[in-house]
């Protein structure tokens, strides 16, 4: 029988089918494919001309790679950082110019690899770029917002394969994330606890929707999965702002997200996939006693269409229970 | 420059792109294609015994054609019409179970035929069996909104290519229908106007994002298109449930629809989309002073990221303007 479930944050609800068992194999033809050797490459070592200057760049002092991570401003922004926000009526409608930043974050210099094939070490620079471009960012007081993310695969949005995620800083605070505040929120007055620790209290306690943990993460499917393969990142004591992270938490987050990319690649034969780190926002300088920063991963195996575009419901055939016992028996 | 508009009704951000001119041919590899001839289809005229029987059936009395349209059950339902509404906690989770109706309008008998090829009369066939099944579907009390969309192509979702429609009876009321309602009843109670009736009113004045009307209708692309070439068909005359459209109306809806779909058909060689017909919930008896309904119809000519996921905002790269005028032009 289908199951309705409702999002326990954004209130929103998904319909889990579980009539049928669904193979990981089903989703295979989905998957990104083998990289292009010989074509050429902008982020790729020896090409830096062809791209923007480095923001950011992490380099090993003496080794004979050139860098090991480039952050750059994206050649083809979404929004631009020049100039003085304006907003203007136009009759009953509203708009603002395009200001904001949209930067690239090359994760490594090799382009064969993505982060699943890469070492914890390696790994955790790209979380120690997202964080120092985090800070550096929210110092501009234009800003509201900054979201990182990631767009794996040519039907997840990602026009070059070479492993990269991307940051953009924003005027405002967008729709989705004042929702989840506001849902979060509500939980929150009316049961004064963070809705986010008890759902890893419910989920450390049920097991059934668990991948893995460590010392300060866990990763599972969430109870409403929007799509086949969702997992959570969270980190195990609350926190309301990424840029917090502390190196320790730093290095745990960064071998968890390692870990679980490597088993969603594994088991899908290497899926398209967005992920996004969901943070509060940065005008709220203290710590929010009831939001939890963490990262959600949304592989690409199903297609929204005029039921989801007319509800904001999403079906997921996959149950999240069925998913995480597969993440979880992966070797 | 890139700007920034906000959607007056659902209160969502679109970075409209405007810096270079799309031509309607970079969309052109989205297109649908030439339909298959000779593969079996149980939508066809002879096969009707290979799905579910009619809910309802448009014959011409005395024809050789033994239907023009017919209404079934969907073979895979999204949700089951049997049962009773059971809602459920599981520790911090809410569930129910999954019932709810959901049926597929077959649109023409002419494997070969979409909406935009139909006559005004065969088209006018359709948006009656909607309303039949609307009127039908709203006296049964489980059910508390009722969607009507189309999938066109595969990529906007559509598993079969016989041109074919849907309607799901829901349980609830989805949440992005509830913003909907509330964005419109917050602009009431501010300007004690219907939103829709000043964006009307608006549209028909400055002309630039009109693409068509009749005595009834009008089509436009609104301010802040989530997507390259979306249309808005409304009825000039405030009305907030569709299932009250009386057999004039009904005819010219009909007709705008076609011509719209004819046009969009032209213009991007048979692009996919999805369309919508938006309207009040059905425990409203009453007409709602606040609400308009009106179908939206969105082509799929790009890809929802990580960007999207984590937002909210959409990025459209065709300004509303010039796609609206590309439309108007077309002969």
């Amino acid at each position: 029988m289908q199951q309705l479930r409702r999002d326990p944050i954004l209130g929103r609800w998904i319909i889990v089918q579980d009539e049928k068992q669904i193979s990981p194999n089903d989703y295979i033809e989905q998957s990104v494919g083998a990289k292009q050797i010989g074509k050429f490459c902008p982020f790729c070592v020896g090409n830096e001309a062809k791209s923007p200057p480095d923001i950011f760049v992490d380099k090993t002092p003496g080794a004979e790679q050139s860098w090991n991570l480039r952050v750059i401003a994206n050649k083809f922004p979404a929004l631009r950082i020049e100039g003085d926000l304006d907003r203007q009526g136009i009759g009953i409608y509203d708009q603002m110019n395009g200001i904001g930043a949209h930067e690239v974050i090359i994760e490594t210099p090799d382009h064969q690899k993505d982060i699943a094939d890469l070492s914890t070490e390696e790994a955790a620079k790209i979380i120690f770029a997202y964080k120092q471009r985090f800070l550096d960012l929210k110092q501009d007081s234009r800003f509201q917002y900054i979201l990182i993310f990631k767009n794996h695969g040519q039907s997840a949005g990602a026009s070059l394969e070479h492993s990269h995620s991307q940051l953009i800083a924003l005027p405002i605070v967008p729709k989705k994330i004042k929702e989840a505040l506001r849902g979060a929120e509500k939980y929150y007055g009316f049961k004064e606890r963070c809705v986010y620790c008890d759902i890893i209290d419910q989920e450390l306690e049920a097991q059934e929707r668990m991948i893995c943990e460590n010392e300060n993460f866990l990763a599972f499917s969430p109870f409403a999965a929007c799509t086949p393969f969702e997992i959570w990142i969270l980190p195990k004591k609350h926190c309301s702002h990424f840029y917090l992270i502390s190196e320790d938490l730093l290095y745990d987050f960064s071998a968890i997200l390692k870990d679980v990319l490597w088993r969603l690649k594994k088991i899908l034969t290497d899926p398209p996939f967005n992920f996004i780190i969901n943070t509060a926002p940065i005008q709220h300088e203290q710590e929010l006693g009831f939001y939890h920063w963490h990262m959600q991963i949304l592989p690409k195996l199903t297609r929204a269409a005029g039921f989801e575009w007319g509800t904001g419901f999403y079906i997921n055939p996959s149950p999240p229970e069925q998913t995480a016992k597969l993440l979880r028996e992966v070797v």
